[in-house]
């Protein structure tokens, strides 16, 4: 059963009992609930095509660990062709979906694990490498959905972690038992842990000694106990709640607190355990892999910018206008910078020791960049280009109001032959693409803010060999 | 009673009876609405600071036509240090509330038909000029708010009026009888019809010989026999519904489609029938004014976008980074761009025939360029300074909750010395600040598109005085 | 003769031996030398203008310390309508010469220290203030031409001035005598220093107690002893020392370095000695009046560029391409940024202690940010207009050649009725106005570089003001 | 033979006699003029390195045409790795050269004819592919450097070749013989035409029915009789003409307009004759594949840009400042965007009819849009880093003046440990990878127009497609 069917996925969610609380509330049959099952229903899509013959190439891959086809989202890169069908495939999926379908968090947190505990295994003697292809052949072998835990809450951020006031600001080991360990803290923006089976836990940043115990690695089922997953409230969260007006029509995302209290971890799920001066190679290799990732899939919910913003264009009639077509060229732009960027990191990439290939951080922090700032305007361009209906639309419910249905009807009928309500669908649609909270902000923040990108290119880039270069060409010696 | 206080505000407006539908339903206690209540509380205000000793001089003025004073909003721009006063009240105002309190927009209106009026009369003898100052005598002795209808629904905007498949998709004349004229036609995103007692409709456009019945300007109490508000509905409407997780705790926005369905008007609040090649000065003139006062407006807006970055840099424990300065920088240089520009453009004021001054068309207009495009990079630079939380805070209820709410108080905690409280509340201002739908496209498209800036900033240019300069200093006779 | 006509502006430099090096040769005739005259004949349109009776209105006002008619340019701001009208005439002299008349710089510096001085008398009871009115008497009464020595060289800029290793990086005060004082060091990009009568001299930066001996400001005739005048090359000089292919035909602009090499300034003509807590608000004021300069001078030199722009799109024939109007409104509201927010500026101008007025300082440092960065682009719009012709057209030798001249006529022509000559002039002035290095760099770094703009627009803004209304509005008490 | 060395290189450019004018002056020893020099060293090093036992790889292949290894310039590209290794070799000579060494031209032009002559051969029988490959196989048996003539002078833009007053304002067929056929018209911007052996002419846009004898491509030497090719003229010409203060001390650029006085062309070398319909695919082929070489080059260029910015900084003594790094960022991001979208359209190509592989269109004209734009502020940050000196560096005949140079090499010193010397030539080079006129508009209009590019990502893009995604999403049938 290396590949789940989607009913398998839903079923084996609804047999797990994570702790739970959306807007005040504890929620049992959490997957349902209609501010979660937008999410679930987008992951649920990796399931599905994987089995849908027409697409199934794009999402499945043999695994040389299990000896069988595996969703991609639960493989290794192991060439520069699988992080180029990465990108392609995350770009398909995003396309279809246009927000978040979680999986590529959780698929980047085990290949950056997989990259750094050989390393630390090399220095240490360590045998965390061995465990985590344990793990992965688990995860494979069962088709789970994985999320990662990357983000701490942080507190004061000029302090580092065992600086805080509050030393549980960052999740740290708080006790060692002859079993495993114990962990506390809090991770958030968790992109849709309540609709995966499992979560891979990493460091947020690099460590010194003195933060050694925050220097942790593990693995855990999503309903382990002690974990609490406070769901984060976002903007239109009224329609997903009258189950009207919702834009996109199937999917949505959401992004939980996990609060870690005490939570309890076997060995041999732990992949890091102290090795400080490994913490921060984790997260950047992560760090990396993850903003690769971004490429291809904003670049995906790009198209769908791009197709609204002309849909749109076409139903109130100006289609033809060239100002318009100026601005779906600069649109189109951004999104191609995204994709090549991250096609051309895969390019670049190199093998790593442990077999695992290594994005190029440059090019894969230059393509998250342009989703932090250009794809902001890319979105405003969309709004620029829809007009003033974005804003404020009356609901379908005035729509079929039996007193005014019929003026909205009327008032609202852009082109002759395209129905109000197809216009109201696709005005309702840019709204929710400009203005959904959890995916603009994550095209800012997600897999990093702008700032850690900056300091990737600083720090990847060879300054003095570009400077010899000048010196050469002045006549320097 | 020139001035009205606060408490008479609102009783005029409760004595009023405007049909009103909100999501689908019928409501008739209006200004309490929830989804309401808080752009009327914004109008308040000018009434409120109009009394209070300490700034009634901002917005107070002395009026010739009625001899006494009244309140700027309904008051002739008669110099340019009107048109200075105005940027700055603007600017002050929204300072404070953040958002929009409507009553420029039937400013601007007064003072394009105070303008174009005069013009009419000259060519044709009509008495347009004269009835428009008995209308503002009458508003302004009874301290009126007014809106202003500009914005037809449009159709299939590649058609001009009187080419459109329904005659109706811009608001046109019907009949003419002795006592007045019947109007029919819509009017999309009519900020704040419900908080204003009166609304002055113009036509949205230049119109044709062929668009005669097109070409109509005329004042009517937001309650009349047949006029319709539907509420546009915007994001975040759930946290007004629950009356928690507001963000700004006293104020907000919302902009009807107002339905003009078969709408007597009496002549005597007739200021332009079917002179249709007035109506393009006349949307023009109002334009140019609007752009200005966005200028104002939104420079204070963006004051409170700097001092919410600022202060959750602040409670994050980076509010010494450089780059967090630098993006401070960006956020300073582009609203005082906005704001410069329009003071400017009063500086740059010429007089009318009729007395009234008008603005310069080119840095009002450049002005209101930036507001749609570099300000949108404002909202965005808040949100990368701010950080993640601003897209999936938990709500209030999480932190009241007894049994996570401690988790909530301990996890969401910044720098030592404030209260986690205090954080949220300012995550939750940052998400209204940047995720209001109606501010946001506002923005944009508020007072006319970007694209219309841009043919503004063209039209209004001497470029032959400018080849000239060139020709001249290369040597060209 | 409180007005110098041109030809006593042309004799009175003539009567004056400065020592100047220019490409490595002494030169005596200075003024007539091809690479200098340019400018002299830019800064004679100073003296040319104010006497001609169309443009003397924007060039002449009364000077209360004389008592008589004086060049603006040697007159102390003292009001709000002065700060306008210096904009304004600015703005109207570049545009009829399209590079520098350097003039600006004195002025600007005249006024700082006059603010300056005044302080400094307040706090030590010196005399300052006097010397410097009484000077400006004489400056006024002569006509002079006044060039200000800001920019020290700066050696290595990690370090202070007195932390040096050579003490001249910065120019100080060697030696003290009863008559005066003796200073040395080097003032670089000293525009047009050869054109003008006198120098100001201004520290370039505040000093600590230790620098004390670098708190200097004093005036000095440009030929005095120990003064040397370098010539800084730029691009294009040799169409200027061949006198064709000019673009600009009469006007161009250069910049000397000035050492200083044991210079003597008697005791009247020293306006800070020593007092260093007073050399930053000197450069910083100056700094502010010359932001506010720029916007006016450079949105006149952008007029050219845009006329330029316009001329040779109707030259190839496609002045009516949309995306030709779409970059033409993009040059145009920069340009208007420029001029709208130094206009804003002297709006918001207040008076000084000493009579002078401030400009407010955030919105003159905006105005200068877009000549940085936005006006680098309209450079770049306007190459993109013309297209390559601006990189490599043939020289006027070739035109004027007999075996292929006729082949450059033909081939190059553009339009049918605009000779091939007007044509090849236009690409010449596209030339000049993109490539001048000189123009270039001063956009960049004239008035202080844009780094130099930032910590301004940061220091000047009252941030807690700002936190406090966004704490007001989201509840925080 | 079938690499060159450079002595042959050089020798077989002796044994031609071009026609040729520079500044008015018939000139025939053309190779060593001043003027020329500097860029038949850049294209010499296209035959050095390709000797080179350390660089060799990157510039030599295998042909299967002649069976033995040739320069990639001369090779057709057979696999998305040719393409691949096409963009990093680029980059590799852009970064030891900084400007232009011309030969990707020709290469692009014979690609770009090898994919359509054998459309053009399948339509209507002719054998123009067979007639090129045999052509090709001379270029690599003989190593030849080509350069493609492509842009016309176009005389009026706004009417079609046919349609021009004087119908030579495009290139076109005057008479056909039985030898071969005649052709007149002049093409400008011919990068480095006298330092190659040989031209490939190609029509400059697509050609109607009465465009017919326009649609025309051929090859020929540069000394063919009636070619003449005239100098353009750029900036700092003059420091070429004195051999100093060069910037650049090796290498650089010009670009003639070559003029073809009824010039005979064999029909052996003879590749399109008349058959419009396939000029337009000719020259948009050879754009897509110039915009992904400049991708190469010019992001190499930029490297050249950051080590000047970066060493200029060191020597000022401002390396660690924050502003500093933040600028360098933003020249990596775009010099990296360049680089990877020109990578990404190699990754995504498509082989045509002919074997010869087509660069992903969308992708590589968005590499080009950064260079024709966002590159421009890449320079513009260069200057900002640097400083002022940029604009005004006295001469080095000034720091080699007995009297003076000691002040200038005392006042032009940066930080202790770096020679005055060394500072100034940073200068300079900065100075001339700023202002080289060249360089700087071939970034905008070389391998066509912005305009261009953003017309085929628009044409390129499947807008029905993502129209599609965005209605699905939004539940539109």
């Amino acid at each position: 059963m290396a590949l789940k069917t989607v009913g398998q996925y839903y079923d084996s969610l609804r047999q797990m009992s994570p702790t739970a609380y959306i807007l005040g509330e504890k929620v049992t049959n959490v997957i349902d609930h209609p501010l979660i099952k937008g999410q679930v229903a987008a992951v649920a899509q990796t399931y599905e095509l994987a089995q849908d013959s027409e697409y199934k190439q794009r999402l499945v891959a043999e695994s040389k660990l299990i000896g069988s086809e595996v969703n991609r989202f639960v493989k290794l890169y192991e060439s520069v062709d699988d992080l180029l069908v990465k990108v392609k495939t995350l770009k398909f999926l995003s396309q279809r979906i246009a927000t978040c379908y979680m999986r590529c968090t959780g698929m980047d947190a085990l290949n950056a694990a997989g990259v750094v505990t050989y390393e630390v295994d090399r220095k240490y003697d360590t045998n965390y490498h061995e465990r985590l292809l344990k793990y992965l052949k688990y995860v494979q072998e069962n088709d789970l959905a994985v999320w990662s835990g990357v983000t701490d809450v942080k507190g004061d951020r000029s302090l580092r972690p065992s600086a805080q006031a509050d030393p549980d600001m960052y999740l740290h080991i708080v006790d060692k038992t002859k079993d495993g360990i114990i962990v506390r803290g809090a991770k958030a923006h968790q992109s849709g842990s309540l609709c995966a089976h499992q979560g891979l836990i990493l460091p947020t940043r690099e460590m010194r000694e003195s933060d050694r115990d925050y220097a942790v690695c593990f693995a855990l089922p999503s309903d382990a106990k002690g974990v609490i997953h406070v769901y984060g409230r976002g903007t239109l969260e009224d329609r997903a709640m009258e189950g009207i007006d919702l834009g996109n029509v199937e999917f949505s995302k959401f992004c939980p607190l996990v609060i870690f209290d005490n939570v309890f971890v076997p060995w041999d799920r732990v992949f890091l355990c102290g090795e400080y001066e490994f913490a921060g190679q984790l997260v950047r290799t992560f760090g990396d892999y993850h903003r690769h990732s971004h490429g291809g899939c904003k670049s995906g919910v790009g198209d769908v910018l791009i197709g609204a913003a002309a849909a749109i264009a076409e139903y109130n009639g100006v289609a033809n206008a060239s100002h318009i077509n100026a601005k779906l060229v600069e649109m189109i732009k951004t999104c191609q910078t995204m994709y090549g960027c991250s096609l051309a990191a895969s390019v670049e990439a190199k093998k790593s020791n442990s077999g695992v290939y290594l994005v190029d951080g440059v090019l894969a922090n230059t393509s998250k960049l342009y989703k932090g700032k250009e794809y902001h305007e890319v979105s405003r361009l969309m709004i620029e280009i829809a007009g003033g209906l974005a804003a404020d639309l009356p609901s379908d419910k005035d729509l079929h109001n039996p007193e005014i249905g019929h003026f909205i009807e009327k008032y609202l009928k852009g082109i002759a032959n395209v129905p109000t309500e197809y216009r109201m669908r696709m005005f309702r649609l840019i709204e929710k693409l400009a203005f959904e909270s959890r995916d603009i902000v994550s095209n800012i923040h997600g897999g990093g803010s702008p700032e850690a990108h900056r300091i990737t290119l600083l720090r990847d880039t060879d300054l003095e060999a570009k400077k010899k270069l000048a010196k050469r060409l002045a006549g320097i010696k």
